[in-house]
């Protein structure tokens, strides 16, 4: 329903990461497989997750009688060192162990260097295209006697810069994240609890806004988002600002608003 | 997430009916379990289902690590003849076998009668309770002489009416049903399709909004509601006159709308 919402196209979704196996973490996601089937979707779907999630899928698909009409494959995420779990020709997803009361890790997706962009300014229409190839990977182009044909840095700019984004979803504070989440563009941190109520965070296994604002900070990271506030704050103010004292470029997540990482 | 949007408070459901395992009839519930469990819930939950549904929240309480804090009585539903489900002082519950893809039932909820009521105008403040009780009972009270203390056409108007609701959720076209359903006050019967796609709906055991007209005619029910309409319609006029073809009093369930028995 969020998704929708937010106009999220299914179709373009091929990889699904689960933290952990606390409701308000997976339970709609057997509503997004269903409506994936009725959508006609047919192509792969990976799912990231614990030990449990396959299973749990797998009953509900038994007991409906539904056999969907694309498959999902399922992978195992580690829990008790970060893993690599998936590498593309633009991304790598890491797992990041996390210390909840159950099974529960973070995710590190971190983009890989991107190719130099042409320069369009620089171009004309008689350029073939396997010179353009070879200005992309930054290569100078040459005649067939040898003599350069295309300087590469005159036709090309640099790289648009690459991200990474951790998603830290429930934790409680653990100061060992520090070295995995160092130097991110963008950290996703739990901080359920204000300080005023420490000894909550640390009963329940999660975080306060100051201890998330801790982490970002002794991380070095350049943004950090705090979310997965308790219901009893009628105002995030708080929240946020506790964080900010201990890390300025702190923002609260609210549902359905986006952060561009070239702006921020 | 609909409870609350249409303000139902979670403390007065005792009783949960669940029809069938397909995912657009119960993904919520486990949801709404533990949402009830974080509202610090005690009391018992009857939970009504086919079998599975308590091996499907079993498995997710068992990854979550979460123990309740209210008990679950699961109640098997029998789905091959009209079973007794429920009975206390104001209603008794049946479940209505269904045709489906899976096992599925309905569910008949059957007011008992109700007392007489003290008609407020003819009470003086010097009755005792105990006369009152035998009052809306339907008894006259005597003295303790034995002479005619209150007569009780006197001082009681009429009960109330008893009501009587019909869920059909998810079935084929089934004359079979009339009989249980002979003059209930409401029947909601579902009307996945309409008449155009009669092949769809007995491909997919589902009913078009004929059919539900039909099903409310023949066994001369006093309103129906026609709902779980294919997403395919993006009017629902169709339906609507589709249903009211065959039986004029014909409403469309529309999410959020209540009918009122006394009123329709």
């Amino acid at each position: 329903m969020q998704l929708k919402k937010f106009s999220v196209p299914f179709h373009k979704i091929d990889r699904i990461f689960v933290s952990h196996l606390h409701g308000d973490h997976y339970l709609g996601l057997m509503g997004l497989l269903f409506s994936m089937h009725l959508l006609k979707r047919t192509a792969d779907l990976h799912l990231y997750g614990q030990r449990g999630l396959d299973e749990i899928i797998t009953l509900q698909l038994k007991y409906s009688k539904s056999s969907l009409n694309f498959k999902i494959i399922f992978h195992h995420v580690p829990f008790s060192a970060p893993s690599l779990l998936h590498e593309d020709d633009t991304v790598i997803v890491h797992s990041i162990p996390l210390v909840h009361k159950v099974p529960c890790t973070g995710f590190l997706f971190s983009e890989k260097p991107k190719p130099r962009r042409i320069d369009k300014d620089k171009i004309d229409e008689g350029m073939r295209l396997q010179h353009i190839a070879l200005l992309k990977q930054g290569k100078d182009v040459f005649n067939e006697d040898g003599t350069l044909l295309y300087k590469n840095e005159d036709y090309t700019l640099d790289p648009r810069p690459s991200y990474s984004y951790a998603y830290c979803s429930d934790t409680a504070y653990s100061p060992e994240l520090v070295k995995q989440l160092h130097g991110v563009d963008l950290l996703y941190h739990e901080a359920t609890f204000t300080h005023e109520h420490e000894d909550k965070a640390t009963e329940t296994f999660h975080s306060t806004a100051s201890q998330a604002g801790r982490i970002a900070r002794d991380a070095g990271v350049k943004n950090l988002i705090i979310g997965h506030f308790s219901a009893r704050y009628k105002e995030l103010d708080t929240l946020l600002k506790e964080a900010s004292a201990e890390f300025p470029s702190s923002h609260l997540a609210i549902e359905g608003e986006t952060f561009d990482l070239e702006k921020l």
